[in-house]
């Protein structure tokens, strides 16, 4: 996940879902809400056999061990990389032959940053090396690297009050951590406001819930007529004594070196595979996650877990034979952590056809036990989405908070079209988030198994149900 | 903490304290046992003090900020290193300079380890550079390194079995973390166990409770007549991964490359200070933890945090002008990490006057909110410390736990003097435990204050009473 932008808001019922009328005013729909109750109730029995194929059955642990296999023989899987391209290649290969149907490739053109040789040692007060990670996108140092005193701040507005001590020094940012969406402001734009004041470089404290010593990367952003300077993120732990020394009056002096490089854009793919639509063939359900990662640690939990589940939904759904009316789309994006771009990519050349997406998901914020799903969409179609997950007692998985979102569906919800996307454990997602710890350790298949679950229930009753989810 | 040998059976009270008669068979005091609780409640006022200025007075927050003071100062403070001498000539002046008593260092010659340039890359399946810190008193590589297969087991009763596949490989154990000591088992045994069955090599799954793609070493032992081979941990998530590997039948080559030497041994000394008794001045209650560290992190932890809630136990009780009629001896020993060696040397020096020493104490198992204290002595002196403990209910601190023990007093403690040890989060402990997290990030000032306060109203009121704690 790049960042996110949505404030947490917590579960909301706005109706009486056990009214029989109508309760939607200028309702598309002729039918009273009761009657959709009825029709989601019907799918009972149907839930229960993919929560018990998935959770109990021969599928249990499937999408773990699929997941595995990728991410232990290919590692990570940055943009531009090599072992992206295999992992593309790979899924084009596993989806044939699960059986799934329409499987391609559409090209995208993606950047390729490498982080190089890079290094970061503390020279004064005392000589401490310390562990770094480049920021994606970053420029490199000089090979000699940038030897400076240190001016560190816990804020932009620390910045600017001390904007005259920042000239030719590498600024370090103690931002605490607050949430992600507020935090990692520092990491996208550190290096623009350090190199507005005449910093030579910037480091950010990682925008993490926990540490132990462990750098977490990221995407950042130069601005145009603002100089480029190399930005990495430090550990909690420098940043913190960093900024301790920086208060008993120390004079802070780091050596950063950086090899980061960025190259020619790299060809690309966004892999698609479907489940055709018996009824409505054009019209679909778009179920995703992104198959790209940074190069740290393994992309098993950002993405692998939500490219697996989502992969994993239309497996349990083929596997029992089902077919929904309308199309139940598999998207695995590419560079979802350069920006979105596989998913922009996606929204061009797909737009046209914005009328017939009934619900876009996206799954990229863990794949541990979720606590529900988060949606956007009209309250119309939010009541429709709590009666589906009423679907889900039997894990207990029934909630429904605002707001779904993703980066690479966000296009889609903006411009209308009904989102969703996992709720679970984020504390422990951004422990582990753009980091070495990034690993097949933190994944469980049973938490995999029951968000697989979730995923398929309500991909495949949205794309059977009569109509299309209304929109606003 | 090198290694822990007691077995956690949690609390036990014995006797009926509310009884009025004598209920010590051949007590050797002619006192009732009421008479010693009313002695001991007679304390309450003096532990508030103690409590109110540790915890919410002028004293609060001085053994964080001591500690922060002197680990970002000097960082690391292995066996051997300039900033272990350093380190020790800082508390010398530091305890000379908060007024106590006595302050001396003994000598004690320790062993002079260090890692130098260590590596490992994982050649096949795929090349991976994996995280490792070799392993106290590890010799090292020859230059270019060691290249081979790698056998993985998960116990030594697998390596048993499969002894026959080991020769010529590098061993890589991936056992569960069951408990510190017993998992530790695997650091301290696995290069002797490996290279009686002709491993080239050996690495161990880091014994940690919890991991951020985090090596966490610490001391290992070689054996007379076996041959020696280099030895390092790896991640827990690299060990899993090789496992997994292994069990799809992959072959795994990895290039291990260690510069880690031993050097002669090095000139050092336990750090003494004290607050000479009133009545009983050649009477002792020792107070002490460990001012050695591993070369990662900041020793913050393990046992920065011992040391000096020990330190400040004694700086609190001579801020309220008390004197204990027995003598209250600070100890910061040194080289506790490669196996005691200060606290040995200490016992060899010491153990003519052992009818003396009342109880010895130390902390080295985190300085978190303590839960109690561990003790480990007759059943008399344990009724007795359970009325001590009584004093702390104004902190919620009131536990008496079997086993007290730690590295440098066991010598102690196995020839019979009781012996206390603070208990606390060992799930936290051990996730940060001989890693690079060990930073003050992981302290928290108000658990210190705590701590602190547990430390100085036991070490004060058994140094204060009539008579020393009874021993077997």
């Amino acid at each position: 996940m790049k960042f996110l932008l949505f404030t947490f808001v917590g579960v909301v019922h706005l109706f009486s879902l056990n009214s029989g009328k109508a309760i939607y005013k200028n309702d598309i729909s002729r039918r009273t809400f009761q009657e959709i109750k009825e029709e989601i109730a019907r799918y009972k029995d149907v839930a229960k056999a993919i929560i018990n194929l998935a959770v109990y059955g021969k599928a249990q642990n499937r999408s773990y061990e699929r997941l595995a296999l990728l991410v232990d023989t290919v590692g990570p899987r940055p943009s531009g990389s090599k072992s992206l391209e295999k992992a593309i290649q790979i899924m084009y290969q596993n989806l044939q032959e699960d059986g799934l149907e329409n499987v391609h490739l559409e090209p995208v053109k993606i950047p390729h940053w490498e982080r190089g040789e890079e290094s970061a040692v503390m020279l004064e007060p005392r000589v401490h090396k310390m562990a770094i990670l480049g920021l994606g996108s970053s420029i490199g140092t000089p090979p000699e690297g940038i030897t400076a005193e240190v001016l560190v701040v816990t804020s932009f507005e620390e910045l600017q009050r001390r904007a005259p001590e920042a000239r030719g020094k590498i600024v370090v940012y103690n931002q605490p951590y607050v949430n992600y969406s507020k935090t990692v402001q520092y990491r996208v734009q550190g290096a623009v406001e350090a190199a507005k004041v005449g910093a030579l470089a910037s480091l950010i404290r990682s925008v993490a819930s926990f540490s132990i010593y462990s750098p977490h990367t990221g995407i950042q952003e130069y601005q145009d007529g603002v100089p480029k300077i190399p930005t990495a993120c430090i550990t909690v732990e420098d940043a913190e004594m960093i900024s301790r020394m920086a208060s008993r009056g120390n004079r802070i002096v780091i050596q950063l070196k950086m090899g980061a490089k960025n190259y020619p854009d790299a060809d690309s793919f966004n892999t698609v595979a479907e489940i055709i639509g018996s009824k409505y063939p054009e019209q679909v359900v778009l179920v995703s996650g992104h198959l790209d990662s940074w190069d740290v640690g393994q992309g098993a939990m950002d993405d692998g877990g939500g490219a697996f589940v989502s992969w994993e939904a239309l497996s349990l759904i083929k596997d029992l034979g089902l077919r929904p009316k309308r199309t139940l789309r598999l998207v695995l994006w590419t560079a979802e952590e350069q920006g979105g771009i596989g998913g922009f990519q996606y929204y061009q050349l797909h737009k046209a056809n914005i009328s017939n997406y009934s619900l876009v998901m996206e799954s990229d914020e863990g794949t541990f036990l979720p606590s529900g799903l988060q949606f956007t969409g009209s309250e119309k179609a939010r009541a429709i989405m709590e009666e589906v997950m009423r679907l889900l007692q039997p894990v207990n998985v029934t909630q429904v908070f605002r707001t779904g979102e993703g980066t690479d569906i966000n296009f889609w919800i903006q411009a209308g079209v009904p989102g969703a996307s996992l709720v679970d454990d984020l504390y422990k997602y951004f422990s582990f988030h753009h980091s070495h710890g990034d690993t097949m350790t933190v994944m469980d298949p049973k938490q995999m198994n029951v968000a697989a679950a979730v995923w398929a229930v309500v991909s495949y009753v949205i794309a059977d149900m009569e109509e299309m989810l209304p929109r606003s």
